[in-house]
């Protein structure tokens, strides 16, 4: 094929329209290395400033889609699924849905990422148990899947290497916002994973990439639109990200947190397991397995009864790690040396929890990463014992700091408390669920 | 220093101003080869549509001019003058400016670049003699400038390294056309270049980079602000391009008809006789020499006492060329095997000669280049025995081709008809000098 990078780049800076065949050979050619990092680059820049239309996104996704190894789940087994979060703080429904879904009967052969800035990763937090074992090839996913319903395997090299590519340029170039280039980013992984039926959890607020609801739901609707024209049921939902979604944020701290939400131990108003249910039945109903109400009582049994945590012991057993962390969390995962305790100045209510300042405080005890290299402190994190629109009294406990010491206490505890915002009565908030789309 | 890229770029795609010290650091790493090439094309893309103001575009050509070695000239000696020409075809005036200031009295020891597309470069003209050295030292070019007056040298990779660099990438990226890089290219290397007063010819036309009077005219006033900020006396000549300047465009050729030039064998109205006084006379004026009247007098009688032509041979001789070319170029320079002759069709005038189809042509005989690393033929190329404007005669010859092959005959005269348009009635046309600035 000839293609002439030059013209491709120097049209969308004109704001020209390209064909998508082009589209598929700029993709194509720069996974096999043929086009120089400078050229995507630029051609990504000036995306930022022209755009892409629906016809452009849908065939970069495509194109990125099919970069490398694409699954398929016609085996004429269970319903396949998936889910995909932008990314939050303190954000573990995928470790309560996966589990859920498959004590629901439906299949569920994740691939998720690790944590960059000030969110987590599913992968980083799941490394936090003992011998749990990520980077599954496909046929060790396909067969835990059907042994137990579910897996969470790393993002393989294998499958959309144009996306990783792409990424690693956008990360460093300031061209990661751009809606169609995201959009094409989580569809494409979305499509190679083979699942017919995938529920989109698009944070909106503080603490999330997107911190504005008209700009969150276009994302959504073009994800939607993305996912229809490629024959898949998708559906969105956008969710609060103002403050923390659970009460724990780190690594292990977040899987006990996941474990405490399958093992029925929080309220039943509890903001987790709500959007890990909700999500759960989304799921369920898209696949035709039951109307939506229905499908929400079936998920809160699937918890109750106790085989939502079932199929989460099976699926750690099965991917190496130790199954006895369902029964003893707190022994089996890493601690951290110290817990520092926030008490509150104040009387009053908690106005808000800045989950973007709570972010950055655990990565920067150790939790997250700055730079792709950086090792990650499983241990470290944020209890809250406090939540946002909470009543306290001076002196109560705000939360609890778990550290081992990359920041002076002084300092941990003081960002710990520009963390919380008070007020004299009570706060009104965002609902966690603001629409279904 | 503390530089952090990714800020650098996000700023300019938001369209935040940059300070002086973050233009000076970015350039000044991205030579060191601390900043890869997909940071600096996603930055230059973004340059493309937020701009650069006008203290941005002063800093980064300042960083550029010192990025490499900088002459001096303050030695005393007589004035040394400089020239720059946007590019053209068939522009052969720096041949004929350089001994002709020289024989005025001023010292030029003028850099000069390689074609590229569809215009030549002087370099590679120069080249077309036996012998001649382009590659001086300092040391080199500063001896033949005080002993003959003048020199030309190709661009020194000691001099604008961040030029280099940048041009490079913006030639493959699709950021070429951007008023505040261009200004800053060609005033960060005549800043190198050392002169105190520099001349700007800015061509405009079909056969210019810059096809638009109003940009043209945007980008001259540009560079002399960016000049004068650097304490250099500048001005420009707008002059027109659409029509070849030269009645030969080819490397050998355009020496030829320079030398022609010289020995004062063309008539009084010659155009590139005409924009070589014009040039000489302004550089005299702005060196206060003479008020520019008498300075274009004096500038003929250097033409007409042989005197410039003296200085040409004397330079010839210097860098290692064979001084013979200045009496006998036909029988010095390489010839081509074949000259063909394109006879008109029609009675009337000529209209226009489109002096991008021109240069293309004589690029695809193999005259010029379509990648930086072609390889020239000194001997192909056009002379055009009728002029835009003039009357002519069915069968009379328009233009001779001197081909050795690259294209065939037939494709070589059809290209060349397609570059006269005719009329019946004389055309009116742009006057050579638009404005002077």
């Amino acid at each position: 094929m000839s293609f002439d990078t030059l013209l491709f780049i120097s049209n969308k800076k004109k704001g020209l329209p390209h064909s998508s065949e082009e589209i598929s050979n700029f993709v194509h050619l720069a996974v096999k290395g043929k086009i120089p990092d400078y050229q995507i680059s630029a051609w990504l820049m000036a995306v930022c400033f022209q755009g892409l239309t629906f016809k452009e996104t849908l065939a970069l996704t495509e194109a990125m889609a099919t970069s490398g190894k694409v699954l398929s789940w016609d085996d004429g087994g269970p319903p396949v699924v998936d889910k995909h979060s932008t990314g939050g703080v303190g954000d573990t429904a995928t470790l309560v849905v996966v589990p859920l879904v498959a004590a629901m009967g439906m299949r569920i052969g994740k691939h998720s990422g690790r944590g960059l800035g000030h969110t987590g990763g599913t992968i980083d937090k799941l490394e936090s148990i003992p011998g749990f074992k990520t980077n599954l090839s496909e046929s060790e996913l396909r067969k835990i899947v059907n042994e137990v319903g579910c897996a969470i395997a790393s993002q393989s090299k294998n499958m959309t290497p144009a996306d990783a590519l792409f990424y690693s340029i956008r990360d460093v170039t300031g061209t990661v916002d751009q809606e169609s280039l995201i959009a094409a980013s989580i569809i494409s992984k979305k499509l190679a994973g083979g699942a017919k039926t995938i529920l989109l959890d698009v944070k909106v607020g503080s603490g999330a990439f997107m911190k504005d609801i008209e700009r969150a739901k276009a994302l959504a609707k073009l994800m939607i639109r993305l996912g229809k024209a490629c024959e898949r049921n998708v559906r969105a939902l956008l969710t609060s990200m103002d403050a923390p979604l659970g009460r724990s944020v780190g690594n292990a701290l977040e899987v006990i947190e996941a474990i405490k939400v399958l093992r029925c131990e929080v309220p039943l108003n509890d903001p987790l397991r709500i959007l890990s249910i909700e999500i759960a039945a989304q799921l369920a109903a898209m696949c035709g397995m039951s109307k939506l109400d229905k499908a929400r009582q079936e998920a809160e049994k699937a918890l109750e009864k106790g085989e939502a945590l079932g199929r989460f012991r099976g699926m750690v057993k099965l991917q190496g790690g130790d199954p006895k962390v369902v029964e003893n969390p707190e022994e089996i995962l890493p601690r951290a040396r110290k817990v520092l305790k926030l008490r509150s100045t104040e009387d009053g209510f908690i106005k808000r929890i800045d989950a973007l300042a709570v972010g950055e405080l655990v990565r920067d005890l150790g939790g997250g990463r700055k730079t792709k290299t950086d090792k990650i402190d499983p241990a470290v994190g944020i209890v809250l014992c406090k939540r946002q629109g909470e009543a306290l009294n001076k002196g109560e406990v705000l939360c609890e700091i778990h550290s081992n010491g990359a920041l002076p206490e002084k300092e941990t505890l003081s960002r710990a408390h520009k963390c919380f915002t008070f007020s004299k009565t009570k706060p009104s908030s965002l609902p966690l669920i603001i629409s279904r789309l």
